[in-house]
């Protein structure tokens, strides 16, 4: 049985903390902690866990195996960090950091450690489909990949959602899983407006059309509009030598109706990859267990940083913004 | 250039006028006739067509090449027969005739006479998407069919409609096109009536599950439902000893909103055909130009009033029916 | 923490034992038995469970909460039995006995004993497409459900397969799942045999169309066909008075490869209802800890008995064989 | 009857000589020419049309209503501004001519005369997918159009295929049909190069990434790829501010076998667009009977020019091209 603390308990950690209680296998949450202390108590009380008002002490409590870090993003460094020191492994929400310095200090401080300690929230990565598509990629039944397209649909934000959010806070998902999906390295960033929807407001482009060059002069294209209204629908096809390749939508029943044979899209987009943040939890307690590290780095969340980085610097520009993520650590290879 | 004389100045042969003059290529309306006169003067004046006000008259007048007969059904007889007398080809619509009894007269006439000339007016056969199945099929890439499911699927019809019609009105594609399309007879009929809809009225039984049991063996199951509400929706699925087949619905774009992905569905029988129409009635002009007559004949159209007859037979009781078509004479072998 | 004792350590057995260790939450085996006790040996120790030879003693353990019976079919009713005596839940796998005469015996002793412990292992009331076509059924927005299409397609059977397998083995998950679907009681069942596959053997006819009437009059087909070659392939298609709605196929990536877009099919059934099996296990885990019990129930395994029985009554002569479960007892309405 | 003089009598004009004689209404083909004198002998001579071995004397022919013109397209202008000169309709197939400058010269002597002459052959506008589109996005119900996909997806090319061509001869058509589908013009083009296919050869640039940007600031992004082995592909899809719509595929049956549900892509580019080359001069010749032009004008053909040309520009820098179509003339607003 993993000992796990869980640092933040907001909405996803809570969440976490209930599907680590209710519906994983391996792992018992041992330990909480929030600066707003109440709210750690009313999420911690009723399974008994330790209730600490900060980071630092449930990092050090010896019956804490492993850490789950939730809170804000600018709050991320400072816990993980604490555990390396320490070397307590820890699963930390995206983003990393909120700059691609701090994630470097990260990096550096977990090879310096010597040991994998971090993997950062990016989901995506254990999706059914994205999976069964990599699996089909890495056949070579389909070649090498040429360019790909993902819309990121969203039926609609309120008008606290501005233009860098469609980058940090949405294509977010895409910029780390498409990297991983095509085993590639981004080079350089662009972003198209095209014809805005009467749906924005002065704050937000929308939609956008980003663009990522990968070393191998593979084009991953990201299609982002988040007041498409119709609903939550996330795509991807891979163009290859030998074919095409579709990432599946959910499985729903479809139905004849009023003139139309319809497949339902859902508006909601938690439950659209709700099996995978199952499994990205399922796995990282199993893996802790045994003492490996496999999913998504703290170098992985580097790159995000950076590369959304690029992607904002050409929101204001149109203009190609070079990625340069330098060598990957030995430290980091596969 | 065929010259054609239509007998019955309805919308059927309003249309099929149309099509001749101008969609079509190789023939011309030189003639029209209708008890009801002035109808036939409205439709034949304006393409310069004589007209008449009897069916005889048109089928002897030296200028027609050719008939196409589109009166009601009780009336095709007389017509039909007029014309193997002396000789000329006619396109007859659907139903051949009324009754078995009546159908069979034609075909001894017909074959007394010695000359194919009836082609009956089934126009699925004339369908791409069957056509295409059919070609599937004879590949022999998919063995043997077992057995097939249909669903002709109707929006809604008038209390006037009622259960008889089912099969005659209704199904009567079905049977056409099914035992051509195995190319297999068929032996006996059944009828099961499921759960009947709230939509339906005293004098109809909606829906009806019919099945057509073949020579092989095979089971043709055809689901008549004509008050589905959502559209007109013809399928067909062949399953088949190697795999299965799906008869393609039309081309139409899709389009994603409001929380579905949709695929429309029309509610027009006769545009879910239009192109069958046309084809058919090309294909009519090309072959009797050339003297030969493929299309279904007028024994196909005596194998569909018998096997309705049989359908509707079990309409009341619910048990297998047989149908007895005897041995297909040596004249109508393909 | 669930304390649990699984009877018959055979292949489901052990898939059992290592979803409730590995993959779900809030139970635990500790106790194990087998007549083959070093069968048993194998699986328990790893997982310091008690080892029995006899199901008695495992029911008896004292640190047995609740039992899981996976043992062959014929072994069932003792087992249950006991557990019933006792007043302990049981998970029971399929079949819950291997006529209606001893599930009866079961349904009775239960009722007997005033508590709600056993329910049958009929997953597919747990997959995640038959759920949310019952809940667009029970919208209202579907209207009366009318009669339904299933399609039961396996790649290929053994010479040992014969055919009644094709209803007790086989047809025996759609007779479960589709009267709980509609929420309607089975009153006939009938078998019409198409004609034949090559690839059958003399011991089963193949396929076999069945038919299934319930008290509304909603008819239920249910194709089987389990040398349909292609692949493992469930289909149901709800025909109601308002729309129709189709189960989804499983989410795979589709491809655009040598002349055709295609989506996979899968060959393995077991695969098909993986996410089933897990959530039938978690959710059974679930309501046991709270003293309830919501599964399948040994009344609908006895329906099942007496469904299937009929239905191979009707593979020898094609006859309507009637259903008659009598009255629901008080004790199982929902 | 349209009285029809065909200029050129290669592979294409072959086909519309066909087409008018065997299929279509309205029209007949009376004349021919070819340089290549005995080629129109061929095709002339079993339908009675006279022969000319140049385009003038058949211009000229007092028997000739109007004009076919498909010699190969450095060839078109003259047999044009000849016919512009007397005052014979022209149907001329893509390119008009093959310099913007040369199409300029038409559209000034169109102007000039005074009447509506001549129609290009781009014949995807006469598709029904698209026509079906066109009459959505029209319906207001969709929005405006923000940005569109499309695929021209082809199986393989020939090493006399370079790059310029995949502008020329293939991304031709969607220049052509987008402008029209969303009633916009084109302010700028821009092509991007991503990873290349081992498919392809040392002149030829294979897949292309196309972007054109239109008035509105609709961004029509066209993929070109004409070595992607699986098939003759055609996708458009549409980004609107309520909703996405999607070009449909063609029907055709689909099929399960072998592991999977197929939707046979064609190879034959000349088949997928079939039925529209009917439709196009079908309507060409109803519409010329009653004085009429509504086809793709010679300023479209002066556009397809003009952007063409920006595009292949750009397929060298990679960098933005504009395009500069100036202010329509009066003369051809709709
Ligand atoms: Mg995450
Ligand atoms: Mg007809
Ligand atoms: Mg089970
Ligand atoms: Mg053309």
């Amino acid at each position: 049985m993993l000992r796990i603390g869980v640092v933040g308990c907001g909405a996803i950690g809570r969440e976490h903390i209930d599907r680590i209680t209710n519906k994983l296998s391996g792992g018992k949450v041992v330990a909480v902690s929030d600066v707003f202390v109440e709210g750690a108590h009313k999420v911690g009380d009723p399974i008994g866990a330790t209730v600490y008002n900060n980071s630092a002490d449930l990092v050090n409590d010896p019956d804490v195996d492993a850490i789950i870090c939730t809170t804000p993003g600018f709050a991320h460094k400072e816990t993980v960090m604490q555990a390396i020191e320490i070397g307590k492994p820890v699963f930390c929400e995206k983003p990393l950091t909120t700059t691609a310095e701090d994630s470097m200090d990260i990096v550096e401080a977990e090879i310096a450690g010597g040991k994998h300690l971090i993997q950062v929230g990016f989901m995506r990565r254990y999706d059914k489909g994205y999976r069964q598509v990599k699996e089909m990629l890495e056949s070579g039944e389909f070649g090498a990949p040429l360019y790909l397209k993902c819309t990121h649909w969203n039926p609609e934000v309120g008008t606290n959602y501005d233009t860098p959010m469609a980058v940090y806070d949405t294509a977010i998902h895409e910029i780390d899983v498409l990297h991983w999906l095509v085993g590639d390295e981004y080079e350089s960033a662009q972003i198209m407006m095209p014809r805005q929807t009467k749906h924005t407001h002065p704050d937000l482009k929308d939609p956008q059309l980003m663009f990522l060059k990968c070393r191998s002069g593979l084009i991953a294209m990201v299609e982002v509009f988040v007041n498409c209204r119709f609903g939550y629908d996330i795509n991807c096809q891979i163009v290859c030598e030998e074919g095409v390749i579709d990432l599946p939508s959910p499985a729903v029943p479809t139905y004849r109706k009023s003139g139309g044979l319809t497949t339902p899209i859902g508006h909601d987009w938690k439950k659209r990859f709700i099996e995978a943040y199952d499994t990205e939890i399922q796995e990282w307690i199993n893996s802790t267990r045994k003492g490996e590290m496999n999913g998504p780095s703290a170098w992985d969340g580097f790159v995000a940083n950076l590369t959304a980085d690029a992607l904002v610097a050409s929101q204001q520009t149109g203009e190609v913004v070079p990625i340069d993520i330098g060598v990957v650590p030995e430290f980091y290879k596969k």
